[in-house]
């Protein structure tokens, strides 16, 4: 290929000569929508920072899991190799930047048919200028030209916010935070541009080797002294009100299954107080105070306003060696089946009617869309069914989530596009892709005359916009 | 839009155009053909009294829970604000017909791309003339058109089953029904038209709170008096037989789970004198009875002929409060995950081979189709695979459907399409969109050289017309 | 239908006007590529033999399960009056072709849409040159057209081999195998062309009812004493020697579930010895011990460095009744939903990372593909993922396996095309069907602009040729 390399500005939108002529309508008419990106793991700090970017390897490929994921499951190198850092010491970490960057491109093949492939065409022709497809011949030009870029102030993170016409970014924090990053960002003016997101994980599940000291860390951050299950919910509820305070709309729970059984309210305390006084507590209590207290976030939710995401059914660090070796989000996480349809019922029963209560809940697993998910959120009316997410946040995928979960749930029952990644520069390709996606399958419904033009255009400026500001609206 | 609202002759074809003229050309020769429509929840009655429908909203709204239910999610309007009675006396219910419908109509942009927009866009145009697309300026003028309508002889039930083109409709009727409606209509001459089911689901489940008062009707309406298990196995044998003799093909069974494994009779009839004595009956041992009943309505229907259709996996009501307050099929009823392989294999070890038996199989969980139900139907001779129900009887469903089990199902263990709607109006539309979407699955195989066209018309007169004469055939 | 039965020479491939051409370039490129077929069951005495095939009915409808199967489900004819010998003496078999060959020919509607159609139609026309479409009619001139070629030295077993250019097949064989048809063919020239696979399924099923038979079995072809555990283990590892020296490069293990939990040795040897002696083992550890022979049989495997196939999550035998009459592998196998996310983790933390380790895991349960076996095969360098297997070794399904897969695996975590078939005039077809499914998946990113076209007809040759024979590279 000696030509330059160009991306096609119908890429992704569907090949039948009937419907694409229809699909670049409707994507004309949201290409340039301001992003609203309400669920990520962008880390705060870049922006209260601002600090330029060290080098493309630190920018594209070491906090990428998915990239990670991909060379590392080629056997050739292991995480070490590509940059990240073995904790227990146990190998040395590869630290020249142009070498891991050379190492992924000799890996470009292997992105064939995956998303990473078209979010890092994206980036690197759209944001930093490159004319070559990457290959072990071509890795150091392209190195250069992004190292390049990157010395300029144009690509400093908050100078990104702007070219990417990022309107909102919610960043996702421990229950603990001190948000003193979203304090001094506020004070900059960025207050409403750069939101934190309450994530209580942590503090949920008995287990959890530090789990006195994150209760503890809370209460001090909250300003409440944690002595028993009472004050833990004080805790907890008072610092949901801090975080409101500074810019917060949501919450996140990663919980391993959507249940929300509640417990007796004896039965919680004692809990508690077992795993806070350092006493173990059996696999089962652990698993019911979790839906116990999930069941509490969205009493609390209801109380506060904060919209509850939920995200279910992964397996975290499958490979306890590599995680132990390397740390969580380093693509060992492995979703499972998961139940919605009873799980969610308590809370739904509960509170699914309350006028003040959200919650957006996701899904790694597809099946669920037409035989749970879309008939739950077709009814109740406290809850939204979240975008495709993580491993299903692709083209085929995100296609599949619209033909399955919309004719039961409609479009309005939905939170639109939510991105919810680590790989900063990766958030317009993601957003394009989305937008590319549905201009395709409104574009099939408008072919098939299963819905107007202009309602697939009013649709498509919803999905992409409206309904992001919508489902996180402030209360 | 000023344009009067017209409906695309093509719609719900495939549109990519070496598709679409094949898809044509196959449904012009299916979209006339009478519709069968064995399997339906229509009152008896509306047959049986040929009275006029009172107004828009008690024909459209008020009876379709599907319809229903997106308007909830909304969040606006409460059921009793649609219409629907509150039969704890919770709260007032809406009286004026005008005014639901205006609050349909001001819902419309909700139902875009379900399928329900799609049945309500072909029975506003194709039965009501209706020239304007619904919306809170339209809905008056709309309710006028369909008012004067329904005030005309042409709309009486009677008159638009001949105006559908209705060659036979089942209903479904508790187990001690009388049938004295359906006695009426044979008396007048529409006995071969209007056929019984026989439902025996409370009979079945002995946490039923009017267990007792219920086995006692059916043996009552059956003419036996019911003591102990065997009797109750008597009444059950002589309830099947009269809804025969009024023209039943078949029964239904819309059990939570299709578990079909027998106990020991002496269990089975210390269960149910427990539970017929008013003593209680452990959850455990409930549906174990449940499975051993849905073996024993197997058992008899190698005897009386009768087609055993099985709905199972949904859970009823899932919010309890709102089936409370206004009973069931309201919208809140929620599938979950089902199992058929080894549910179904005591029966189909039994019976699978059984000259005399014959099970329609449906689901309303997508997974099970290329994984259990299609291998099943693929070589048991009694078992049939029943078309797409509920949720899943819509246009990307269907496709799903056809795409997922024909491959190992093929055309002919199928029952063709089956409506199962309480929507009369909505029957025709149903008909026609399942016959549309058939035509595009069967011209795509033949644009891709699969099948010739010959063949694909052949099967796609089967699937709608001959297939569910075959699957019902009076024994 | 009067003309000649000619075969499209685009058939399988997409219809829409702009990806055809394409799928047609990529497919140009694969077509002629040599058939790497490492996993199938067609007997090794075939080959070894090399005698000439009986009639059309033995070679194309007995021993073809996917065919008896449909006809059996139609209800017309029983197994026996297909040919198929019912081993309890109960029934007498139609021993006439020619007539076992009409029912086929009479059933010919029943194949519409499935992979039998097509396959089926691939052998008629391609192999055996026949110019009428299957019927009642034409049965019998199909018959004698047949009936003559396989009079012919070209169509013998091993010039069959040379004629569907299949560079290397694979055959199933039981532990105890003496590999003496193997030893033959090595010995005429044939040793790299026909090799074996070590399949274990009964020596690691406690319940079996011939394990003591089979284990010492096993060690006499071994050269084993098999007295306890340890000396068990040994005559499973030297066997394996013993295929790898007859060129085998794979083992296979169709086990019901995929659970690798290991126990602790003294458990393993107190069950081996309870069922070794003829005592029973309860259902649970009967089980037990499977999972902890998976995971030794993965130990075996990073010290022989044969390729470890797991096939899991099918009920043999699901009607007993007709499994006591006929023998295994009749048609009566249904898969159920199977776990791996939690059941390949033992496995894949002991061994994932392995340089010598390298498993290639199937499924028959589709929902899997994007939630579990994509994300593991995604990250595990010891770990492939399977083509679409059994059932969905069709055109729908081989579809969706890619698109559901490939964005989260890649294809180089393929194991490319694999056929595993008893159906050895289906071969050609087989692989012919997923080149053609593959070029049309690959042709739509290419015109969806996706891939360049490239890479995707270079990705076309991995599938079709160099993955599979790099998955099963002989170490």
């Amino acid at each position: 290929m000696t030509q330059p390399w160009i991306l096609h500005e119908d890429r992704a939108l569907p090949a039948d000569p009937v419907t694409r002529p229809i699909a670049r309508e409707v994507y004309q008419e949201t290409k340039d929508l301001p992003i609203v990106s309400m669920h990520g793991h962008v880390p705060v700090e870049w922006f209260a920072d601002d600090t330029p970017f060290p080098d493309p390897a630190q920018l594209l490929v070491v906090p990428d899991h998915y990239l990670l994921r991909m060379i590392v499951s080629q056997g050739r190198y292991g995480l070490n190799e590509l940059g990240v850092t073995a904790v227990d010491g146990s190998l040395p970490t590869e630290s020249d930047p142009r070498l891991i960057w050379r190492r992924f491109c000799e890996h470009w093949k292997s992105f064939r048919g995956t998303p990473t492939r078209f979010w890092t065409e994206h980036e690197l022709v759209k944001i930093f200028g490159v004319t070559q497809r990457p290959s072990a011949e071509t890795a150091d030009a392209i190195y250069d030209r992004i190292a390049a870029e990157l010395a300029t102030p144009a690509f400093r993170p908050r100078a990104l916010l702007d070219q990417f016409d990022i309107e909102v970014i919610g960043t996702t924090d421990p229950a603990w935070a001190s948000l003193e990053h979203h304090q001094r960002l506020a004070a900059e003016g960025l207050g409403q541009r750069v939101l934190p997101t309450f994530r209580p994980d942590p503090l949920l599940q008995l287990d959890n080797p530090t789990f006195t000291h994150d209760v503890l860390a809370t209460g001090a951050a909250a300003g409440v002294e944690v002595r028993d299950y009472p004050t833990y919910l004080d805790a907890l509820r008072a610092q949901r009100l801090r975080f409101k305070a500074a810019g917060a709309l949501a919450t996140d729970h990663g919980c391993a299954t959507p249940d929300t059984t509640p417990l007796p309210d004896d039965d919680a305390a004692r809990l508690f107080d077992a795993a806070f006084n350092g006493r173990p507590v059996a696999a089962e209590q652990v698993t019911a105070f979790a839906a116990h207290m999930l069941f509490q976030m969205a009493q609390m939710a209801t109380e506060d306003g904060l919209v509850m995401q939920i995200h279910p059914g992964v397996e975290r660090g499958h490979s306890r060696e590599m995680t132990r070796r390397y740390g969580p989000d380093k693509g060992y996480d492995i979703p499972f089946a998961v139940e919605y349809t009873r799980s969610l019922r308590p809370m739904l029963e509960a509170f699914g009617h309350h006028p003040n209560f959200r919650t957006i809940v996701f899904t790694l697993d597809e099946d669920v869309y037409s035989r749970e998910l879309a008939p739950l959120a077709g009814v109740y009316p406290a809850m939204r069914l979240g975008a495709p997410w993580w491993f299903i946040d692709s083209p085929e995928a995100m296609r599949r989530f619209r033909e399955t979960a919309t004719e039961t749930a409609g479009f309005l029952n939905l939170s639109g596009f939510v991105d919810d990644t680590r790989a900063f520069c990766s958030i317009p390709a993601r957003h394009d892709l989305a937008r590319r996606i549905d201009a395709g399958y409104l574009a099939r419904l408008v072919a098939e005359h299963r819905l107007d033009l202009d309602e697939a255009i009013d649709t498509a400026k919803d999905l992409a916009y409206h309904l992001p500001k919508l489902a996180y609206e402030p209360r």
